[in-house]
């Protein structure tokens, strides 16, 4: 009677030796993030971050964590993976400077089920290049091959933030007061959110395929127009924030302006005019052909052309809008606060 | 002709009432866990933390982000949700813990196809307990539905975690010297390692089902002995470090003794004597069954019974090594430091 062959390591589906050339490729990429506050390398399991070499000592810490949600199943359709790791870090920064906070350092998380060494390689450079371009930086991760629970080509992208903010410059719906004027900020497409149903409206009611060029995305791909990365807003708020001019942030992501400007309303509503800005084609065509154009049902699925909203008392509005004119910005008033009519705070359109 | 039928964000397989459902019941055991640091309810994007209220103003903090790997297939199988969430706390905890850190807060991600409430609140408590436990706070989280990316009733769960750690009290290798003592605290089983490896062997090579009592496990069945949560040595290993009575400490995860030792020796070598603890008997039954028994393979694989190595030295060993016996540890001198023989520290068999 022979032995039975040994099961390995690899045998049982994970490959080290592919983990590491995946790593070794985005390595320069991370360094490259690097800030005075990071005091490990890259090698040892936690990642050490000194708030004093940045100026942030004394500050609170702020954190969040989010994924990419389904635009990853666009970017697999695309072969294309490095706009979704600048997804996700943007979409991190903004979610914790509606707090008023810088960030400091991001972790990314991608689960697979069998490493592609270029893959993850891209996932980690597009998330690195997005920290580097926003000043934070990126001070670890983990990458897990689990064949058996992701698909052969599936992978999810997660990610983890921290920034901080002076004790005085938190922000959290409390310096909202009724009058005050709602700027609403574009996106750039649909950021990261409302991707089941862009994906079932457009490549199965429309049947367009990933590289076809409808007329009314004017020449764009669909790729193009879904993979456009999730804007960072955090060069443009930062000097206002700064100069407390901003009273409130809303950024507009899952559940879109009706669920997400509620968040820091308080005992206020938000009264909403839709006609001030015109809906951007991807979406006006994506609400025609789900047949909801009109209803709160795209403004909660899809944040419709607008992808943060500030809050800004009367005193602050000429600055705030000549710096955002200074920006090159195309921003639009939208609304205002008033007392709320209920309970809570709600968004009311005009 | 009839307009199609509108397709709603719930249609495209998100279903948001669930979700709330599932954080609904599990946020009395996140409440649980908010520590005096904790500025912020569950709600807003970001969440808070105030480093001054818990002590650790001026620390360095320190990072680490990881998942469950494919222990998770092993609680699908059973069944089980919620040992799994502490799992990946008390992991997490002890990556930091090697750095020196007391962990400050946690946040979870739930990636999944479709959302159980059920699941996830486990999934989530299971964290939440393991928080409250060890003393940290469950800062925050986020549960993706992703139709489409995972698998009906597949989902990934992943954590990330801050600790705090004083200027003069990091671990970083630096300390390590020849002729320290190397003590290994037991595993309470595969703790999250080696998992593709043991479910190949358990469920394919020996035919086992998940709730067969193989005589080798001495009267527990596969999935208690599977679904062991991964020990924390935060408590244990808490007042040696305050007492600064360790010069290093390596957890054992992913590679094992062989690759985790090494990444704090520095220019020594660690000669560590395999005959000085006995392996557990999951672990014979697996390198026996995969025919790897006494491999660096299986050292390399699976922690074989050790998930934590102390590192020693001469005049701290009696007061570690009282502190040990005193916490009722069963703890196992199993090797020494040496000069380096190589370039780089490696571990060497006795």
């Amino acid at each position: 009677m022979t032995d039975p062959a040994p099961i390995t390591y690899r045998d049982a589906g994970v490959n080290i030796d592919a983990q590491d050339q995946a790593l070794a490729s985005a390595k320069a990429s991370v360094r490259a993030t690097f800030t005075p506050g990071v005091l490990s390398d890259m090698g040892l399991f936690g990642g050490l971050f000194d708030l004093a070499k940045v100026g942030s000592e004394g500050h609170i810490l702020v954190a969040s964590a989010d994924g990419v949600g389904t635009k990853l199943e666009v970017a697999k359709r695309a072969g294309i993976h490095d706009t979704v790791g600048r997804d996700l870090v943007q979409h991190c920064i903004n979610d914790i400077l509606v707090q008023g906070a810088r960030p400091l350092f991001f972790m990314d998380y991608v689960g697979t089920g069998r490493l592609e060494p270029d893959v993850v390689s891209a996932l980690v450079r597009g998330c690195a290049d997005a920290c580097r371009d926003n000043g934070l930086a990126l001070l670890g991760g983990e990458t897990a091959e689990m064949p058996g629970l992701y698909g052969e080509g599936d992978f999810d992208l997660v990610g983890f933030i921290v920034g901080s903010v002076a004790r005085d410059k938190v922000l959290d719906g409390s310096r909202v007061r009724p009058g005050q004027t709602l700027i609403g900020l574009r996106s750039s497409g649909l950021h990261t959110n409302g991707y089941s149903l862009a994906r079932k409206v457009i490549f199965e009611r429309l049947g367009l395929g990933i590289d076809d060029r409808p007329e009314a995305l004017g020449g764009q791909t669909v790729a193009e127009a879904l993979l456009a990365p999730h804007r960072s807003y955090l060069e443009l708020c930062w000097p206002m924030l700064e100069k407390n001019q901003l009273a409130a942030l809303a950024h507009i992501t899952g559940g879109g302006l009706l669920d997400n400007v509620p968040r820091v309303l308080g005992a206020h509503d938000a009264i909403i005019d839709r006609s001030t800005w015109e809906t951007p084609a991807l979406f006006q065509m994506i609400v025609d052909a789900a047949g909801i154009a009109g209803t709160d049902e795209a403004y909660q699925a899809l944040n419709m052309g607008i992808g943060m909203v500030l809050f800004v008392a009367d005193e602050h509005l000429e600055a705030v809008e000549a710096h955002l004119r200074d920006a090159g910005e195309d921003a639009v008033r939208i609304g205002h606060t008033v007392a709320a009519s209920g309970d809570e705070g709600e968004v009311r359109w005009a």
